[in-house]
């Protein structure tokens, strides 16, 4: 049987029992080194699991794939993921091969930011799709992503942004050279997604949405003990500085017109400034449940 | 502290380690009564955790939540709820109620339906919001979810559907004499799902979706060892027995048009007929990487 594993959000107990078994008894444990995203490195992971495990990149994940399921019709083999095993289209192609292979595989899911983002107070049935933000450079600024949230906001519906994560990144000149040494991972920050946000809109404005009347909320480590929640305009949210956010991992919310009161008084607990409870009675007409 | 747990979305392997932790360590552990949609019930997760479980109905969590945070400010309290903490609006209450009595609180985020629906191969990035089908009686057929199914189709996004669940029913003779005594409960089949939108769509019509031109894909029992997916046309899926889908929990998912030809192949895979790919290249213009 293969086995594709949800690791969950932050570190090494964030694993199911039923993936510890499978982890505990596979005879090849395979961690995806997108993995480096958890909080905790492999070390520790091997420590903590009381085995070896073999680091894929996810380039092996989608050219390796035959080498990772090979004896998976008679033994017990697995691929750890961070988050729950569907968040990347990548295992959906080795599940593919696996069928077409004939090999059984069962998926042992878990949470991911798809889900755990509810932490906010926003309600999970009212995002609609999700978008994901690249690093821009100086010469390569797609925004493709505006438009998918402009359509979520024409129906009141909040969006789930996902910020570039770059790991096994080589210079120019690294690359040019062949060299296969890496950059260090860079992670995006709330603040370089607002602003690549408020251009975005400076080049395609939408009359739904402006750095004063569009309301966000940013998520920092979710799940961890030092997760950090903050929530107010885009105007707002641009001013603060790196270290209010601190430490990756980052994603953020736009919020939709279509708001609860629980919402406005939950996620208004994290609020940065005046402009969340304004913005959500002055432009939704939304107020708490305490009439503020 | 007090600990909202998720469990995940089957049986008492699902919990993570952290989760494990708190409930084996609280002096005081609920477990939400919304839980018997676990596939399993509280004598064997008490037998599992090794400890004593106090039954706390949806009311009880709505109506007493003083009484379930008592103590928490200096002890451990723990509440374990299905999927994760985040998929009902009454824990959002709870926490809120926590933060007003100054008492500190910490989520362990598990997998939901909200992020294992991707089993079926439909990518999570591009699901709208989401909706939740009540059962219809005589005289009252709510069908405003249709509406919403309809805002994600013309924005060519997918819509979960979640699958009404009556617990803690009573019939109107014991409604009356205000007994105490509760209906067995019952989890709404895919079959009756489709006919409630066959016949919403009859009276409120749309362009967008028909029987026999839109796509659906039903989930039952997801993450479990007799997880079930389907897939197919509405029409198709409608002319299925009870017993093509099996026992609850169901779910199922309104494909919208933007499809990616992984997707086609991926629930391909779960096709009842030849509706499909048909409707996939015939309605939506996109068929599978093989070209079919």
């Amino acid at each position: 049987m293969f086995y594709l594993v949800g690791l969950g959000l932050c570190d090494e107990k964030d694993i199911t029992l039923r993936g510890l078994e499978v982890v505990k008894s596979a005879t090849r444990v395979y961690l995806e080194a997108y993995t480096s995203i958890l909080m905790v490195n492999k070390d520790r992971l091997e420590e903590f699991y009381g085995r070896e495990l073999i680091l894929a990149d996810r380039d092996m994940v989608e050219t390796e794939s035959d080498a990772i399921l090979a004896g998976s019709d008679s033994a017990d083999v697995a691929l750890l993921v961070v988050g729950d095993p569907f968040g990347a289209t990548t295992h959906a192609d080795i599940l593919l091969r696996a069928r077409a292979l004939n090999i059984p595989f069962r998926i042992i899911h878990n949470a991911s930011i798809m889900n755990a983002v509810g932490a906010c107070g926003l309600q999970l049935y009212n995002f609609g799709q999700t978008v994901s933000i690249p690093f821009w450079t100086e010469t390569w600024k797609p925004d493709s992503w505006l438009a998918r949230i402009v359509e979520n906001m024409e129906k009141g519906m909040h969006t789930l942004v996902l910020l570039d994560i770059k790991v096994k990144e080589q210079n120019e000149e690294n690359l040019a050279r062949g060299r296969k040494i890496y950059e260090p991972p860079r992670y995006m920050s709330p603040q370089t997604a607002i602003s690549q946000i408020i251009s975005a809109l400076l080049s395609s404005p939408s009359p739904l949405m402006s750095p004063a009347t569009t309301l966000a909320v940013t998520l920092s480590r979710v799940g961890g003990t030092a997760q950090k929640i903050l929530s107010g305009s885009l105007e707002e949210l641009a001013a603060l500085g790196e270290a209010d956010f601190g430490d990756p991992l980052h994603s953020m919310v736009i919020v939709g017109s279509r708001l609860h009161p629980m919402e406005i008084d939950y996620a208004g607990e994290f609020a940065v400034g005046e402009g969340w409870r304004k913005v959500a009675r002055d432009v939704h007409g939304v107020v708490g449940e305490e009439g503020v």
